[in-house]
């Protein structure tokens, strides 16, 4: 325990450091090297994962001594995993009585506990890569990265701004308060941090650990057991995750309940008798707006941390880099085929074009540099594979085919040659006019884009901010030569609680969120109401205990 | 704006850093002295309090040109005051619009109006004390020190916990990623504390200032536009502290809407209409867990932060300090009559006695002592009354003639001779069985206290803390000598989430919660969901909009 706070320390007050200075900065390489990851890492993990297939998983947990499990990877084989089944009374029973040793631990052996816990997640990166791929329909890359280190880092990020949070107040202090000419009042104060109790971190399909470790790791550090319900169809990143995370449990002395599994079918659910439950004291979603309202309403006095969904805009005044430009939003828009919770949606562009470094651009020949830049990107098949990925879910096939047919098709969404078995789609892009709000208005999760005409660039600004007010955004983009029209954005964009990129033409998307320096959703709109990672998504999830004994009285 | 920041920025960080070492500190002085205050702020104040009997107290509000208002002393005399109406749509609407331009406000400019006001609070003490002391109930001296200085303490304490939450991210970064043997990528980003939009604090009518202060200057500084609704018996404190923050506001440019006062009846009350809107963003509220358990449930998407109530016990093992413990606890009974909601209303003692400095002393003979200490205490009518002060409610009275029917009678309450008019009642204590816990198992408000004989200690801490875990506690006391007893009483305590002062017998309360030093609350049991003040307090009445740029690209 000890040993594993001594271990990583210096890697925690890093994160700190860095979480406050939010410069650039990784604990985990993003490189899927094997000078970094050990020449054989690659090779040795995917057999590991070959070796998971067509088998229950077992962690050890409290069961009723069935199995439960139904993945199918976006790629088309049945991974055939099962796991531990228990009804949601004995897991909740097992993890608060887990709980309660885990409680009374130190600041520095549960958070020992979460960085050494980290340390071995990563050296197994490339496995967890091959169940990422394989749930969620990433690419190999991509779910190494996001899936591996990038969910790492924000894992890592949480677990400073717990360590932060919990060491503002001293483990003890003697309080004297003068008296005139008597003796002062003297009292020696011990204050500990207390955890809520039970917490629940319900994931999502597209990014199942991502978007799961913040939630878990800042409620654990914070000495509550957890409870992690996965997505359905994405349930191995995180067996894999919580068995490693058990062991580590088990070493320190812990009972492993502290952190369990509760995986369930889509069948036959288990989230909303962990939601409703009023043992469970902490949720953590990631999920649709509607789910999200539901989990909202029926979490009862449960603190409740979401991310749920938005409609991501991009609005383009004028650009100095007209091609930049269309490559930057080209690569963003096909990206995880469009999955991706920071993918943007509606492309606003004034009616008459915009300036740019290629003289004046009309509406249409906007559109159509986008989808030259998209035909181009994924114009080589085993690049757009490695770009798009698979489609996670199979109803988003139809999304897109609806989506065709509400305005002028700029380009059709194909599948991807050679992708045999995956469930791929290239973007669709379709042009409407701003009033037709019934087209881009709601999120059309997948690779799905409007290019729409408004009256003029205050018009734009108005409806991409207004959007990201009412049905809530996490990403929003700007193109603009003009300081005074940023300047108007800037402000849209901070009434709107979204955060925004401006001018991006680079190998720089807006899609991408950084550890330590991007806020993950702002909590200000619809999208969510917490952030990954800030002070507000930690500091709630303990209390602090105090206790005053007279040492002299005046 | 600037000048006010600069003015008082020493007493914001010496905040700052008591509040993190927790050791004795305060901004306002407690004692209320001429030299301190000025030689004639005390007569001419209570002058000032007496003009503004019988008249509207004008804040140059909007309003629909009705008066309203029915707050009557305690003491006997109706104030007669009156105060704008207006409907809840206008009051938020105005709101709304005085909080855009102080949401864009910089911290060090909303942070310099909130320490302006509470300087400026702070020199018209005695005026808030005539009119904390004239609703409340409060004796005079309590007033001063509850309604004044502690109240500002508390204020500020919130500004510099909210100020640090602040100033955690850097206003803007330059983030430079590498990319191997290619140029790095960098971002310049801009991080901007956006508020949630309108804050509600409601108050409660013994504590008018104390309770309201933490939840208006945390929601007040950072961005948010604050609407106080004070309990219809105790308006006028609130009345005043606003009237002196509209013109600071007004002196720094900022719309005075920024700061409104709600003020309403009881035959028309305008708390559920407020609570109920979907334009309140963040709610603060202090008062019964009924109507708090309402607020929770009826709050829609806001943030909730509440104080209600609990039972708050003493449990007595042993003591080295028999009449010194009694002394202790009489007091702690007796301060404004029991209606603090850090008075603790069950003490719990085995059946078959404790050991004591004077020997073994029976349950019955710890029952008596506590008795003549009382006696003792209060045997002087001008003391009496200036520690008692004069009952709130009218309601309070029945309570205790019902109270002193539900065990052995040990003390009965009896009104305070001299206090002509004022509504006065001193301790009432009944000895009851733990079996009987229909008596002692609810809030009895108000000078009413039951000691519960326990089959041993250890029946004594489960029964006292279990209390605090089911019920609520914001305050716990423990009596004993064995070490063992206290390190089981500390746990039994941590879990219960309620604070534990040990061995208190001179010049110092289970009461008594002091600013920078004391979490006010713990938030983790049914006494409420918040702590004032912590970080959990004020880190998410705010969020964080980025915008990032690029500067560069690998």
């Amino acid at each position: 325990m000890v040993q594993f706070f001594e271990a990583h320390k210096d890697t925690l007050f890093q994160a700190v450091k860095t979480s406050k200075a939010r410069d650039y900065w990784s604990a985990y390489p993003e490189i899927a090297s094997g000078k970094i990851y050990g020449e054989t890492a690659k090779d040795d993990q995917a057999a590991e994962f070959e070796a998971l297939m067509d088998k229950p998983f077992a962690l050890g947990q409290p069961t009723n001594g069935n199995w439960v499990g139904a993945e199918t990877s976006p790629y088309g084989k049945a991974l055939g995993v099962t796991y531990e089944d228990a009804s949601v009374e004995d897991v909740i029973a097992a993890s608060k009585a887990a709980g309660k040793s885990w409680a009374s631990a130190s600041v520095e052996d549960r958070v020992g506990v979460a960085l050494e816990m980290l340390n071995r997640v990563n050296k197994k990166s490339f496995l967890i890569a091959n169940a990422v791929m394989h749930t969620s329909g990433q690419a190999f890359m991509m779910a190494f990265q996001a899936g591996g280190p990038h969910a790492q880092d924000r894992g890592l990020e949480a677990v400073a701004y717990a360590y932060d949070a919990m060491t503002q107040t001293p483990k003890e202090v003697t309080w004297t308060k003068p008296q005139g000419k008597h003796d002062p009042i003297v009292l020696d104060k011990k204050f500990r941090v207390v955890p809520r109790g039970v917490a629940l971190v319900i994931g999502c399909a597209t990014f199942p650990t991502w978007n799961t470790y913040p939630g878990m790791f800042a409620s654990m550090v914070t000495g509550n057991s957890v409870i992690i319900k996965p997505h359905p169809m994405a349930i191995l990143p995180m067996a894999i995750t919580i068995q490693i995370g058990r062991e580590v449990l088990k070493e320190a002395g812990f009972d492993p309940n502290v952190l369990m599994l509760a995986a369930d079918t889509a069948d036959n659910p288990k989230t909303k008798g962990f939601v409703s439950s009023e043992e469970v004291n902490i949720i953590d979603f990631t999920g649709s707006n509607t789910f999200g309202q539901w989990v909202r309403d029926n979490a009862g006095n449960a603190q409740v941390y979401t991310e749920e969904a938005g409609v991501n805009a991009i609005t383009i005044h004028s650009t100095d880099n007209l091609r930049g430009m269309a490559s930057n939003i080209a690569f963003s828009l096909s990206l995880y085929s469009g999955q991706m919770c920071t993918t943007p949606q509606n492309i606003f562009v004034p009616r008459d074009g915009i300036e740019t470094n290629d003289g004046k651009k009309s509406f249409e020949e906007v559109a159509e540099a986008i989808k030259v830049s998209l035909d181009k990107l994924l114009g080589d098949p085993a690049r757009a594979a490695a770009i798009l990925g698979a489609v996670q879910n199979p109803t988003t096939l139809d999304r897109i085919f609806a989506a065709g047919k509400l305005g002028k098709l700029i380009r059709s969404s194909e599948p991807v040659e050679g992708m045999n078995g995956a469930r791929s789609a290239t973007p669709t892009v379709v042009a409407v006019d701003s009033k037709n709000e019934e087209a881009y208005m709601q999120e059309r999760f997948g690779p799905i884009s409007f290019i729409i005409a408004c009256d003029d660039i205050d018009d734009a600004i108005a409806r991409a901010a207004g959007s990201a007010k009412s049905h809530g955004a996490i990403t929003a983009a700007l193109y603009s030569t003009s300081e005074d029209v940023i300047d108007k954005a800037v402000d849209a964009y901070a009434w709107a609680g979204a955060p925004l990129s401006v001018n991006l033409t680079g190998n720089i998307y807006v899609n991408q969120s950084a550890a330590y320096s991007d806020f993950h959703v702002t909590g200000a709109n619809p999208a969510g109401n917490a952030s990954l990672t800030d002070g507000a998504y930690v500091a709630n999830r303990f209390r602090i205990a105090t206790v005053r004994r007279q040492a002299a009285v005046g």
